[in-house]
Formats: structure tokens, sequence, C-alpha cells
């Protein structure tokens, strides 16, 4: 039979038929990806937006949240993924192992659930020493431990070596979301204030420290933690949490300029509020960075009604992971989808979304 | 402040302390990630079970199946994930959006489940072009719909240009287990009979066609597809199908393997039985492959109980995706833990797990 092989073919499959297809994106010139797609600023938005919601058209994608809520058989779930493709793989504080899962964790969180079970995905370059992946996978182990969750399924893919950064990981989650608890960012209203668990912009100077090789004075170290436990104590104090959402990519600024457009409400910041550690605050002012761009990997923020404001600060107080909370500013009729900042001179300055992501790859 | 800053910093972080960590895995002489890791044969399920097994200790994930089965409220629910890092990106039958849709949903498929909900982690490489982009979303789009399953939650990472291979894909996905369905390996027993849905080994020569090129006669398309709809037909004949595998990355002979040493049963193919389509038999010959060991797409193994088996084949055989439908062997109470196929003239041969795979990253 063997002679009905002939070898090489000329004539290759046919290219994939892209006539016809034109790309829904606003270009900003560049038919290709960018490192900004990935930063979590506006071009992701639009990469989401304008590509991938029409693509997988349904209600539950267009929510937009860091997970979907549904019902399946009798259990009200979320459901969330990332990938981390951070670099370096181990950073002060922490891996990408550690990032994995409480990446996943807390964006179940976010929803108010308790993160039940991960997947885990690992894309693995040939030629990366196993000891890496053994002790990527032992983080990944210990941080699940400590978030309680359970880690059900996985897979292992291997690319060739100088494709891929030695590992890739992916991991999606599922938890229960308790009955009467529906946060989302559509539910932030005005007169409602708005509150941030601890320091920002910590996560992504820890990397940019290693990665740069600067040092800021003091070393920083990253705050990545998982942030289930802090939420559950928050549910204590009253299960009616209008909005939380962990500030990671694209840091707190981009977090609630997306609530503020969801919820057509407007967000005026205290500057002054905003807990902000001297060592980022340093490295931001030798960098020409803003903390509130930068990302986080412990943090989060809430939105709640004032009236319930100084309860869930407590409640928060009292949690570990929420020790340095504060209430940072509030929800406001004016200026719909716009966040502000007021600065100690009374003056006031527009927090815009950023187009790309300062630091890429910091998760 | 920005007088504190020292750059560079001569005392990077301490590397992380790889000293009393041991490899856990049998070396091989290799101390490094290969591609066999990712080939699903021997060295993958050595990676998971001296590896990943033991830093995620727990009992859900020993099972090692397709997708993991657990209770989370009242929902009995399958949850599995796969990472898709197939090159080229398209071939004949589909694309890795097509194979990033129908993997996972088959293999929640293997538990019983119908997919519910998919998540959909992108990573992308820098400089890809848009419409590529465009074009596979719109694949993971039409795939998904045509499977029944709505794709609720995404994330996308950009990574640097010359990492990555333009778009690598991970899905994971939750689906409900009908009651009274128990479907995992463990259950093949001595007297099940093995029946396979359709053509074997078309995939991984479609895959090899396209990269290396070749043409083998015919043009072997993949046969990438969902398996859910099929599952649902076999459930309809009778709930008590005791095992399901999609015999993807290192095909039948590895599944078989697998099923074998799970339930400590002994496994004898008969090898007239195969369905072996011409130009895979052709391609193989001519390779010096065995279509055994090549990767299906949109094919599945099914071991039942002998008494149920005419039914289950004319229920598959009256599904479109199950008309060439087969009985290839039976489980017996011999040489527990081995698979062995018996050629037409009587001998029997030992049908060994593969150590890597032939060709890597078919999926």
């Amino acid at each position: 039979m063997a002679e009905q092989v002939t070898l090489p073919d000329p004539a290759m499959p046919d290219p994939p038929d892209f006539d016809g297809w034109t790309c829904p994106m606003p270009l900003r010139d560049h038919p290709n990806v960018v490192m900004g797609h990935g930063g979590g600023g506006q071009m992701s938005a639009e990469l989401i937006e304008h590509l991938f919601v029409p693509a997988f058209a349904n209600p539950v994608l267009g929510g937009l949240t860091d997970s979907a809520v549904f019902t399946l058989g009798d259990a009200r779930l979320a459901f969330s993924t990332d990938s981390f493709v951070v670099q370096p793989l181990f950073f002060p504080g922490g891996s990408i192992g550690h990032l994995a899962v409480n990446g996943t964790v807390n964006d179940l969180a976010m929803s108010g659930a308790q993160a039940a079970y991960l997947s885990c995905g690992f894309i693995l370059e040939e030629g990366v020493e196993l000891s890496v992946v053994g002790r990527i996978a032992a983080d990944l182990g210990g941080a699940a431990e400590l978030a309680g969750v359970t880690i059900a399924t996985g897979d292992t893919k291997v690319v060739d070596a100088g494709h891929g950064d030695g590992v890739y990981i992916n991991t999606a989650g599922v938890g229960l979301v308790p009955a009467g608890v529906d946060i989302r960012p559509q539910r932030a209203a005005p007169g409602d204030v708005v509150l941030v668990s601890g320091q920002i912009g910590v996560h992504g100077i820890a990397i940019m420290s290693v990665r740069e090789g600067i040092s800021f004075g003091t070393e920083v170290v990253s705050d990545c933690a998982p942030l289930n436990g802090l939420v559950a104590a928050m549910l204590a104090v009253t299960n009616d949490l209008h909005v939380l959402r962990d500030p990671t990519r694209g840091g707190v600024a981009t977090s609630l300029n997306e609530i503020a457009k969801a919820a057509g409400v407007g967000i005026e910041l205290t500057e002054s509020a905003l807990p902000v550690p001297e060592a980022v605050a340093n490295a931001c002012s030798f960098l020409g960075l803003d903390p509130l761009y930068v990302a986080n990997e412990g943090k989060l923020l809430a939105i709640v009604a004032r009236e319930d404001g100084d309860a869930v600060l407590a409640g928060m107080r009292a949690h570990p992971l929420g020790a340095d909370a504060a209430v940072i500013g509030e929800c406001v009729a004016a200026h719909p989808g716009m966040v502000v900042t007021k600065t100690a001179f009374g003056a006031t300055r527009v927090v815009d979304t950023p187009i790309g992501e300062q630091l890429p790859r910091i998760c």
C-alpha cells in the first residue's frame, strides 16, 4: 500500500479562509497582538468586547465579571479561569504556583463564592528542570491547602524548547455562591462607600524589582494571598456586599473604571486615604508610575452601602489580610462611568483606564 | 524620596531553595522536561504519579480519570481541563479552536456528563495577527454552539514574541453527571466487551500530514468532534456503561492500558476488528507507526457488560458519530493490567504503553 504515499506534497492544505473576515477591533494601527492586549487595560477590554464576546455570544459571558455565576442542577456556582505567564517564575513572596491558586480562588471570592475545586493545566517548555516543575507543584499544593481548595483535575502539555517560558499555568475553579449573595459591578450605587483591604501596588513592584534588578530601599515582597477567608469574614458582617473586585492587572484604577462603567456611577477617591507603602511610593516616584495602576495579588476593593461601611471596615480589619483596610472613596451620581481622585489641595484629577499595562506579565 | 532608590541591586533575591528537594521521578537519565512528558504515555503518567499527585495530594485527583466527579451543593458535577498547543493551528478538519471545545466536552462526556459551561484561557504571542485570533475565536464559538455548551468565562494573556506559538488555549468545563451513572476505568470487569465508536488514528495522521507536508493518497481529515451527543445516545440504551475513554494522545493502546491497570483486568483485542481507514494504514505503514498509538479527537472507547454489548453497539451505530462503531475486544481475567492483540494468524502480541508520544503536539 505504501506506493500510494507521495512525499513531499506540493499542495499543502488551503490556509484558512480569511476572506470576508474583517477584524472587529479598533485597530489602533496594528493588526497584530501586542503586549497591551494582555495588560488588563483598554486594549484587553477591546479584545474581549469586540472579538471574543461576539464570537462566544451568550448572556453569561456578557457580564464581564471575574467569575461567571450560574445555576447547575440545584447548585448556584461561580466559575472562573486565569492563565499565568509571570516572569520570573519565582519572586519575593511567592511563585507562579502560589499565583495560580490564589488568582483563581480570588476571582471566585469576588462573587462571594468559596472556591471548592480547581483544575490545573501546565504548559511546560522542553528542557525546563524537573526540580523547577516540582517546586512549583509544591507551591501550588501548599497554596491550595492554605486556601482550603482541592486541585481536582489537571493536564500537562510540553512545547518545544525556545517556545514557552519554562512554565505556564492555567487554573480554573468552581465554588458555591451562598444563598442571598448577589455581588457584581452593576450593584454599585451613588452613596456607596469604596473600601480597599490593604496597601496597594505591592505585587507589581515586587515583580519589577526582580525583573529589572532594581532595589527600592526595603525589599518589596508580593502580597499574593487567598482572599476567600477575608470575604467570608465580610459576608459574616452582611451578605449585602454590592461589589467586590481584586485589582490585579491594571491595578485599582482599572478595576474601579470597570465598575464605574458597568454600574453607570461616578467614583470619587480621596488621594490621601490611599494606603501606599513607602517602598512602593519610592519605586513609583523613581519609575514614573502611579500606584493606582500597579498590580495587586492579595487585595480587594469592596463597594457597600454607606450604612454598612463602618461595620464592614471593622470586619475587614479584624482579619489578618484586612488589617490595613481603609475607606478610600465613594460612589457619586456625577460623572457616571468616570473615576476621579481628590488631591490634598482640593484639586480633582481623572483616573483613566490605561491603554495597555505599565508592566506586562506580572501574573 | 527617590534618593532611597539604588539601581541596580547586586543582591538579587535568593533563588528558591531547592536544597533537600529531590526529584521523585524515575529520571530516565534526564533531570529536565522532554517532549515525552507531554505525550500521554508512560512519561506523562510518571510525571503525574510521582510529581503532581504527591504535591496536590487529595482523593479526587487520585482517580486519574479524564474528569473529576464530585458533589457540590446538591449537584453531582464533572470537572475537567485541557491545554491545547497543537501545531499547526489550522489543519484539515479543524483548528485549535475546535479542539479546545471538543477536547474538554469529550473529557466530561467520558464521565457521562453533559458539558454545560466552559472556561477559555488564551495565551497569545505578541505579533500574532488579530485575524488569526478572530478566526480561532469564531471556531471556538461555532464548536461550542454545535456541542451545546456555553463559554462562560475567559482570560487572555500575552507573552513576548518568540515565546508561545501564536496561540495556546486552555479550556476547563463543568457538567452534570446524571443520577445512577457511574462511569470510571475501575469498573471494567472480566467478560465485558470493548467497543470503539469509529475509525481510529485519523487525527494524528491529519496533523502529521500537514506538519510534515506528506500526502497519503487521500487527504486525511481530522475526526475532531463533540462526543456528548453520542454518549447521551448510549446512556439512553443503558445507564450502566462501565467505562468510557476518548483515546487522544497515545491513542487506543494507551487508553486501554490505563483502563487495564486501573481495573486490574486483562484486555484482549481482535486485530482484524480494529477499524483502521486505508489512508491511515498507508501512512502508518510508510512512517513505521502503529495506528493503535495514533491520536483520535472524535472517537471513544466503551467497555460494557457483555449482555449490553449488542444494544449499546446498535445505539452507537444509530448516531452519526458512531456509524462505524465496532466491538474490538473483551476484558479477561488473565494477564491483569496488560493489553494484548490477537492477529489473524492466531498469534498474540502485547500492546504496551508508549514511553512518550510518536508525534508530539497533536492537541
